[in-house]
């Protein structure tokens, strides 16, 4: 039963024998054997993404080495805007040769009716992850956020300040109103897509969320949040809504409906639980960069935030935001080691 | 009187006529005279920041232009480490050829004791801006927080995540000590030759200062802000402290001391007073992107900020970082506009 895993049970803020873990890029370049597995194929990062043998082969990866609680699906938040009909490519960050910038553009864009056929690779990757684990542990689904997805979409690349999506806010409301409507339904169908298949959990990532001013998030980002989590197949799904820099708006972000909150390093996790009460479940929240440190100053991290969540239920350990490509593993094994001893009730 | 400045009054939390206003980085390359005087001399931006009188003139521009409530003096926070040792490049980023990375690099760190004999152009484009305002604006001198200038120094450029310096951190606190200390050391110095020099505040820049969790900032980083606080010639001489992504640790900002507190755009005005209390005045906080935007948008988030400071005392009205360099000089010249309206009591 799925509802017996303790990342599930965690999720919905149920006891559990010990705080479940697990670490946001978990399948990543800091294990030899994923970059072993990418190797192998040739090829680029994307035909990574679209070979559903190898992206399971290093979702599984970490699931033997770490001995985490959850896996999760190996993909990009960006694979599902190429059948929008968006030229997508990783040089090495992603880069979409015909940005989003005008009403023609947002017109041109498709939202496919069926997620499945646009993007076969992903239930392919989902049914084999859940025949691999036969139940060992749950398989959580992800995608971007639609205002994450707008930023990439509009800028065309990565950038610190997005300022081709900010322009397109302020200026034209109605045209990014469009746009973000057409991403949050794509969206929607992708997410159901992946529950459908297989999913036993749904990550939406909002990595550039915290760019925004808290006024602004509730505008420009809260509506479309909340429209996407309100259309998603949750019955017996747990969603988790993770805003980078969401620290200061957790009143605001919690308003999105998710069943579990990630929250980055940059807020205590106490300070973050009394914001956001006990209804809603947490995930977090130690920084990435303390992976470099010594194994004895790991373990007093893991204390530290297991002291600051004083024993409420609800909490999934995990790093702030993705583990760093040149963490070595063994201390990545050891904090996962430190969760299981020192979280157990 | 150095007193009677609105600024100046605002840094002190007394009533003033009009909420004063300023933008980081005012003097800058959104600025066509700036271009013009930069590329005047030819050399590097580093030689611009050399040269006291081309550095005066680019420092006076914008109180022309944009008729600010205050003037910056044009400069660098990285020019004072030069003269600790370590050879620096703008490429266009800073650059250290030599990072610090050992006992023994940190050993061979020079504390100059005199530091207007070892950046001696910072005191004259001091002497020559007060000269040139004649009491017309206050002239803010300022310097980075001890801990971004080791980010830099450990580091050797601009970086995510900082890895060596956190390496160091984590690693190695009596390292990390040693040379945060020598860098407080010199701090203090180089802040008080400008106090000495004409400066009538100092804004202290914590630039990655919210790179760390809110415990982490307690033990790596307030102590040294504490300390060079307190090492300052500060009769009558406010200073302003600004650590970009502070506003989840606002209270441990608070501690280190400053008479203001800058505030990026991340959290709400109104909110950040609440937990300031009102001992502490506050400088910012219009996201620098809101100036893209067409010119009455630019005056309903003018509107919006004052209207969260709700009539208190000690607000000076600034951009939650430092003005974009393709933003339109007209929309920066609007929002002063704005403000000096619509903030008149």
């Amino acid at each position: 039963m799925s509802s017996e895993y303790p990342f599930i049970k965690a999720c919905w803020g149920q006891p559990v024998d010990c705080v479940p873990v697990w670490l946001m890029r978990q399948a990543g370049r800091y294990l030899q054997c994923y970059k072993d597995v990418r190797a192998k194929g040739g090829g680029t990062f994307l035909d990574l993404c679209k070979d559903p043998a190898r992206a399971a082969e290093v979702s599984i990866q970490p699931v033997d080495i770490l001995k985490v609680d959850a896996a999760i699906m190996f993909s990009d938040i960006l694979t599902p805007i190429e059948p929008m009909g968006m030229a997508l490519d990783f040089v090495p960050g992603p880069v979409f040769a015909n940005p989003v910038r005008t009403a023609g553009d947002v017109d041109a864009l498709v939202v496919p009716e069926d997620m499945a056929q646009a993007v076969p690779y992903i239930p392919e990757i989902l049914q084999r992850l859940r025949a691999a684990f036969a139940g060992r542990v749950p398989l959580i689904g992800f995608g971007g956020a639609p205002f994450t997805l707008a930023c990439y979409m509009v800028e065309g690349k990565g950038s610190k300040d997005f300022a081709a999506l900010k322009k397109m806010m302020y200026g034209d409301f109605a045209l990014y109103d469009a746009l973000m409507q057409k991403i949050t339904a794509m969206d929607c169908r992708y997410l159901n897509m992946q529950i459908d298949s297989g999913a036993q959990a749904i990550q939406i990532f909002d990595t550039w969320g915290g760019l925004l001013a808290p006024h602004d998030f509730e505008r420009y980002i809260l509506p479309y949040a909340k429209k996407l989590m309100d259309g998603l197949k949750r019955q017996g799904i747990p969603v988790i809504y993770f805003v980078k820099g969401g620290g200061t708006m957790l009143d605001l972000v919690k308003q999105a409906g998710a069943d579990v909150v990630g929250l980055d390093w940059h807020i205590s996790l106490g300070k973050a639980r009394d914001i956001l009460g006990d209804k809603v479940a947490v995930q977090g929240n130690l920084d990435p960069t303390v992976l470099y440190a010594p194994k004895a100053y790991i373990e007093k991290e893991v204390q530290r935030i297991l002291d600051e969540n004083a024993g409420r239920d609800g909490l999934i350990f995990n790093l702030g935001h993705g583990i760093l490509p040149d963490v070595p593993p063994e201390n990545a094994i050891h904090m996962v080691e430190c969760v299981h001893r020192l979280g157990r009730k």
